[in-house]
């Protein structure tokens, strides 16, 4: 269905975020986004494009197709 | 590398515009395409969205991550 790519974009990334224990605040900060940008990712609003994507793969330091797919449900 | 995944995306479709024995006319009018949208996709010069990577997926009736994956070397 449209839009499922960005809702597991945002699942991963909060995924992700939560791991390193970091506040959305504090995570966009060590980004350099703004706090809102990765709000809206983590709840699926933003469609990103592949360039975006791959700049938010590249500065987290994991594979873009990691993020875009679905986590099994061992790691929800 | 910024770019790797729509030149990824355009080495995908044309591999499997191929496979399907159609030209870049053929392939477009089939998706209800411009054949400049296609041809520039394949060319891996658009940056397209999420969205509209999953459009293109259901239209081609596979999975949106198949079209980012690197083609393993044997399907090249």
């Amino acid at each position: 269905m449209e839009g499922d790519l960005q809702r597991t974009l945002g699942r991963n990334l909060r995924a992700h975020r939560q791991k390193l224990g970091l506040s959305q605040e504090q995570f966009a900060e060590r980004l350099g986004y703004h706090r809102t940008y990765v709000g809206g990712i983590e709840q699926g609003l933003r469609n990103l494009s592949l360039r975006s994507l791959e700049r938010l793969a590249l500065d987290l330091n994991i594979d873009p197709l990691e993020l875009l797919r679905e986590a099994s449900p061992a790691t929800e």
